[in-house]
């Protein structure tokens, strides 16, 4: 048998991280807060066991028969991303969010935006963000 | 750190409902009609835990950090498709299967046209219906 | 290393079946059915994907490394349970329910009883019922 | 058939609330704190979708075919844990955090207090809490 | 309410295999392989419950309300994948791999072209291959 | 409120390995191994993602507020059982399994020894080994 060699595969890889965070936009009226974010407004946050699952895509390496090195990705999640935002209160302790909500839209945006920047172009393929059972989020970054 | 604007996100949030069906086509002889749906064409029907998860697409606000209030998105749901369809025997209970066979397939189909035209036009990007832990249904609508 | 002969281990394995029933006690009227069971109690049933864990305990054969042989047990399983209770509507399809409201509870004694008679004495350990993702029923017999 | 009257089961229900704690003994130091609870003990604390599992145990009506009435236990657990512990920082926000470090073995303990007043004696069989996907903590009450 | 006949939907089913492999090139060096597959390198092999996502996409069948026949792509999936991968040693027992690697792309890319050769042209929407609780691996084919 | 102090509580970690196996006791013809064991007496073995679940139980400790020190029994686990069976061949890898054919009901309970004998008398409640998403087996110990 014979595998057809530049054939795209993808790889996904599910990683975790313990937060909690507040959704309050500072722009905003107390009461427009409440409004927009409900309970998920309260004064010192609340928290989530977030999953991050992020998807590679590459050609299988013909020698290998990998798309990337999981290794390599293991230590580029830990570094950027899971070693400041584990087991932190986002709004306080993280500096991406300092001016940002931390919303799933952003943050899956912003895991995004620090990952694709530490892979090789093109290959960060989306990132999705798991916030409860019933919830999540998803980047596939500008259409570009 | 600088999050680009017109960049679209998708948010999935997950429903349930428990229903029963019986998968069985009028114009179709009875021998039919079990050749083809097995033992789903059993006479009384047989039941799930179903389950639909809605993705929805679009801009993230700038200001709030949301693609869509999912406060809104869950009455739509309730309104539209959990009171009508939530405990009930879709084939006798539910004036949508009247002339359709509650497949899936169909299923998830007329889910999808029931929150399209509720959402903002482009607004609906996916709806996938999970009928038991090993089968699932997709429906993105018409390529146009 | 010497592994003590007579302990006691136990084995679960779980099976599924699909059916629908519906919460009505024949003895009370209709208001009294709706103020117990409340939508349960729709004309026509609803549905679920149901789960059994059955857990067998007995000494693990010092030969054969095994409590149970799990193809008898399936075989079994498959012929008192699912055989009669896959793609039915309990109240109308089997015969167990036309004198007993399926709920949870009842439908997993009577499944209990139903093993516990084709088992060694003492061997059936317990019964487990999953009707939804939130709920679950167990039963292990009387403490005799 | 019939089956045996006076039988016990057991009905298990699953509640979830998301919040943030965090671990620290106010009798430590810092020092210690850091030892003992390593990254928990973070300054702003962090987060959990955490689950209940509630057991209730009792004969089967045999009228009604049920153990409790669902609806009952859920009014119970909502207005005694769910209002005052859902989207809260437990250490600040919820005062039976105010003197007892938040551990899974302290908030275990305190539901099952906080439930088994309000059921019937002998009634809670067991509360389980699931704080990740792999650390889960259960309390059965004393053994008196 | 009219359903649009010629709209496009996807049907997916999971199937399962128990199987071990081991990640070994045999044009690197032991020192090689070590350094690109770490202890999935073992000499003896190690395993996995592996579950493949299996997406047929296909027009609805105004008639019977299906994409593909379940039974169909069941028989289709056992004869050429589970009766051959499952409780073996894909390297040893299994042909396909005797000179590819049996890394998840490689076993994704090699599923999809054995189901693909036998479905109708175009209906193989794309195949997921989980390997772990983390990781999954999905092929969608050429983009030809 | 005050929460009793000598109160027993209970605390579940699940870990996971991925190993093969192969059922097949040395005692037994080739014939008799085939009709015990059927698929799973394969001559090169076949794998599984293990999932272990050990309980411990203990009185709380009213200062620190737990039962035991998680880091200290993921360091015991991984001494003792994840860093000799995970990427394994148990049969030949793992010299427990040389003259113990590796059921889940015998490495349950040689999890179990291996164990207990590291932790204070009386602590190690159960050991679950979970197989595959439908199997598992549990160990509690001798009733002495």
């Amino acid at each position: 048998m014979t595998t057809p060699s530049p054939a795209i595969a993808y790889v996904s890889r599910r990683y975790r991280f313990a937060a909690s965070h507040r959704l309050y936009a500072a722009e905003l009226s107390d009461a427009q807060n409440r409004a927009i974010y409900g309970k998920c407004a309260g004064d010192n946050g609340h928290g989530h066991n977030y999953q991050i699952v992020v998807t590679v895509a590459g050609p299988v390496d013909p020698l290998t028969g990998m798309v990337i090195n999981l290794d390599a990705l293991d230590a580029l999640v830990r570094d950027r991303i899971l070693r400041r935002y584990d087991h932190r209160y986002l709004n306080l302790d993280v500096e991406d969010y300092v001016d940002l909500v931390p919303t799933g839209e952003n943050i899956v945006r912003h895991i995004w935006s620090l990952l694709r920047d530490a892979l090789p172009a093109g290959r960060l393929s989306k990132v999705r963000l798991v916030e409860t059972r019933d919830n999540s989020f998803e980047y596939q970054g500008e259409a570009a």
